[in-house]
């Protein structure tokens, strides 16, 4: 069956690594059906740590008999000279940019690596703590005492994804997301819980399948009546309805990974964000 | 003062952004001095939207003065074509190197959009999900019972950054990070504490400058005798003389970013991440 070699592709960078990762497997995600082994080399700083890596990468040709894929972010032209010897598809994802960058701004570059992911300001770092503080006190509805502070308040059935993605909200930009769970008493009475009222206009909610729904709760309750698809379909379709009936917006999180949630409510919600 | 204008740097995506914004702000931290103001353009996804987002790059480029910078990722040449109208520094971050990648794979891309931050499949986002669950459990030594499945064991002083790092490794990662303070009971008796002595190989270290850590305390406890800095450091001195007695390895927080600190965690503890 499988007739493509697996491919290794390697995202080298002088500091996390992440930028180059996230290029380089946004791009890879194009090519359906070549199977890649993605390696990240991170902290590639200087000329011997670069020359470590040329090696690592010969020898996955050796290994794999088909040339690598090799993105990269480095800085320090030294550095990028010895990757690019290698014996591999170099794909420089700094270089290429910086010149018209240069151009344009009538500026030369700082040659100064790892500026991306630094504390740039306490303030910043500060936002994100504080966020991310505010998202686990008031995560599963456990305190509503500082709702009037979110942001946003997720709501939705238990187990649909709230957590991650106000997490993820709090971490990455800084956003104060609460989360509050519809249940059943709710959906009998086919009303908000009481407590929401007053945060009406900062509601946003999440649905799911129920079959996704059902196998994620029989992972945490086997075989209880709460992960029984036939229950999971029940609260989703009342939930559904409750929030349609209440005006509440809501997507579906049943397709979408972690970041597209919560990017996804970041722009609908048109939240402003705190850490860029 | 500010000679410089202001000037705007977008982010075009036809998902989430995430890919062009994280690339263009690495960028953007290469002219240091130059005052960016930065905008994400999330799901342009289509003619009508480029078009807009084309309205808005100009509009900024009359209210600015000055030309302001495109980073794109689109995969669609139809909504790029129209991006690449605008007035503005265009820098197609994707285009770039699919062309390459086509030769070298021999193989011609999907055109699909949205590929890069979809759920590739269902074990990935479990992992991501228990991995959270379980950094929650295990926030701040609330529970000992399960660290035997944790993948690491942050341990430091309160407030030095051990929750946002070890949820950072647990969402992006799909690493089981527990945290576990070290508090002054365990520098009175300069030993660690009782519950993490068999799972000694797990443990990692987080240090941070007293002043810092003054200043983030002090926004939690304010004046109080836990905030102030001889308190502080003298908790650092002696938590960092616990690690070194102990061979725990340990990295500075102050200047690191929760990306950073996690991502060098990851690489130095040699942990197996369970998501690309």
């Amino acid at each position: 069956m499988n007739t493509i070699p697996t491919r290794k592709a390697f995202f080298v960078s002088d500091r996390t690594g992440i930028t180059a990762e996230m290029l380089g497997h946004s791009l890879l995600s194009q090519f359906e059906g070549v199977p890649f082994k993605e390696v990240t080399l991170p902290f590639v700083d200087s000329v011997e740590q670069a020359q470590k890596a040329v090696q690592q990468i010969n020898r996955a040709h050796e290994t794999d008999g088909v040339r690598p894929l090799v993105f990269s972010t480095l800085v320090d032209p030294d550095v990028s000279s010895v990757i690019a010897t290698a014996d591999a598809l170099y794909l420089d994802c700094f270089q290429v940019f910086i010149s018209p960058m240069e151009q344009e701004l009538g500026l030369s570059h700082t040659h100064e690596i790892g500026r991306a992911h630094r504390v740039r300001n306490v303030d910043e770092y500060h936002a994100r703590i504080e966020a991310v503080n505010f998202v686990l006190a008031h995560d599963d509805g456990v305190s509503t005492k500082e709702l009037v502070h979110a942001d946003i308040i997720l709501v939705g059935v238990s187990r649909c994804g709230k957590t991650p993605t106000c997490l993820y909200l709090g971490l990455q930009y800084g956003i104060r997301a609460a989360n509050y769970p519809l249940i059943p008493e709710d959906f009998r009475d086919m009303k908000l819980p009481a407590r929401l009222d007053k945060f009406r206009r900062k509601l946003f909610g999440l649905t799911i399948q129920a079959d996704r729904l059902a196998q994620i709760r029989n992972e945490r309750r086997p075989n209880s009546n709460y992960a029984q698809i036939e229950n999971c379909q029940y609260e989703i379709d009342r939930a559904e309805l409750l929030m349609r009936q209440e005006g509440i917006p809501f997507i579906n999180a049943t397709n979408r990974s972690i970041e597209e949630l919560a990017t996804t409510i970041l722009h609908q919600a048109q939240l402003q964000r705190q850490v860029y």
